[in-house]
């Protein structure tokens, strides 16, 4: 790597000078580091949503450094961890199941270190900003090249989120709503095959269109299509899916073809 | 261009990891490209909203390619465009009319192209997520210098906004409010001149004065002056303009001088 | 300095392209410099709450150029002004007290300019948007390694902020809450040392713990600790101090030690 790439994801808001704080630490140790912020509007304490949002947003980060910090545990006995992952790259934060499905996407874990060498901390750790004086600093060492493995032991145990609940039916699909976006679109816990399309469905026994993007439905009408990310997913064309059917991230969402989808069409 | 600056204006919202990715996809394209965020805060779908904050902040931004995505059609017929405006720089977006008033900010249209050449855009592009899969990767492939003529076939018939309402009377002016900002203020549909200053006038019936500055009328009252982009604007010294006359964007606002106001002064 | 570093201040939110046009034009200007965005949500005028998030997020930062802009007074006769910080690094903004806090947090000021030289600013310099046109430009000039001395005169009357209240209790401390953050954490104006812990303490004539960290508290349960940032503060271990206590910045805190605490707990 002849240039360095941070990227940075957390539930600090943008009101305050957190995100900044951390910014200001690795300019420091990595004056040459370039960050990219993914979002620090993860509702605060959301670990599930910070981790699907940076999970679904690595694939098209350059290779490098993947900073993240949603951590309602801070200074209790959660451990500070780094990922190197099997495709390149790194993950930093704790160790409550918030890194582990960006690893995947980054194909897999190659190891996870436990963080305990202080050398590679703040001179003077806090005990609720972490992400200032633990983990931007050790996001910084790894953009300079320093060697994971001198910075603690090795963890085999790592925690991870509960998987997202998915049930498919003879006629369809229900699954969770792992994310919903700004403009109200649900993401589901399922692949883009689980319902055959094009076509009539029914989402919530609502009728909807099985299309590909969301000028396939008629204004204000449901559809189903799969995402930017490889997921099925629900949208209005011109409006909030997630305002029209009441769902929220964590949510079950049911959808069917066949009779249902019929009937509800005639 | 020994440099390389790309401006960055979208509906995306700051929740998501939508900015990042094409963020990402920039990194990777153009790794010497600085980016700068105009905003990513524009009201979902609202085409005229991005168009003005991106024509009336592109004179303060260096020469380089803006790429805006603000694309309610994604996926449809609607043509990807890249404008190059006759004063220098880039435009990269959905042909919507988003790009237009920025391209005559910037001293109008040198030539305009229809984005049809695969070979700029992502290996696979999805159905939703142009911005990253076609005009991020156009953007950084300007960015680092590639020829516009190449990027596909000439367009003369671009989708334009309608012209914002403007109406002059014997005493001043009915306009269209084009956009109000964080703190309230409206910026009119109507050059400075369009009410003679300094001195009374009356905004939608109120008594106001017209300055230069928002200081320039009591607290709480209202001021009528020249915005920072050479608009005729309406504000409340240290408060919001936009509460008080119940008004936003698209809505018309009526100023005059002479007897209203010294009536209404009486 | 081999790099040039500036970080930035404002109220001017992110919905509008304020925030890009400074940049731009410290672009144009440094294009070698690399900015720091600290927040741009500070609540529109709020002068106070501005210098301190600033205050508290320098002691992070790079050394550099700090610029800053809230500012209500806009166009009137409040000095635009630079300091010289004693412990290195240089803040720009209005001289409405925004400035000084950070200043100190930097070991003082070395020396305050009043910007009079209009050949620092824009060409032109607009009414109402001293952000871009003066403030920007100067912080740019400062990072580009201009002198100081030559911006304008030297002044002695800065404008400060009143000093918020703390008055040492026998068995506590009342003190003003500073800011609230995201997380509805408050931060009161007082050392660390104002309240001796660990152990039960009352806030508000609620029971709570002085510990080090949220997780000290059950969830749910009020905690007294010591921020990172060394101010006296109080948290929800897993929710909001604010929304529970109803309190917000510039209200005054009552924490007591001993008899109340232990009779709260019977």
């Amino acid at each position: 790597m002849d240039r360095h790439w941070i990227s940075f994801t957390t539930d600090y808001g943008l009101e305050d000078g957190f995100v900044a704080a951390c910014h200001g630490v690795i300019a420091r140790l990595a004056p040459e580091a370039r960050v990219i912020d993914v979002t620090h509007l993860v509702p605060p304490g959301d670990v599930a949503r910070g981790a699907h949002v940076l999970a679904q947003t690595v694939p098209s980060l350059p290779r490098g450094v993947h900073l993240a910090v949603v951590d309602p545990g801070v200074g209790t006995e959660r451990r500070p961890i780094a990922i190197e992952a099997a495709g390149g790259g790194f993950l930093v934060g704790p160790d409550n199941g918030l890194l582990v499905p960006a690893a995947e996407a980054l194909g897999g874990i190659r190891r996870a270190v436990h963080l305990t060498d202080g050398a590679w901390f703040a001179p003077v750790v806090s005990r609720t900003f972490h992400g200032r004086d633990i983990f931007a600093p050790v996001a910084a060492r790894l953009a300079q090249g320093a060697d994971l493995a001198s910075a603690g032991s090795a963890v085999a145990d790592l925690v991870r989120l509960p998987p997202p609940q998915l049930r498919r039916l003879p006629d369809g699909v229900t699954a969770e709503v792992l994310t919903v976006d700004r403009f109200g679109n649900l993401q589901l816990a399922a692949p883009a095959d689980a319902v055959p399309g094009p076509g009539a469905v029914t989402v919530e026994g609502r009728p909807a269109t099985a299309g590909g993007t969301f000028g396939d439905a008629a204004p204000g009408g449901l559809v189903v299509f799969t995402d930017s990310a490889g997921h099925l997913a629900v949208a209005v064309n011109g409006g909030s899916a997630a305002s029209l059917l009441g769902t929220r991230a964590g949510d079950l969402v049911t959808i069917r073809t066949g009779h249902d989808a019929d009937r509800v069409r005639e």
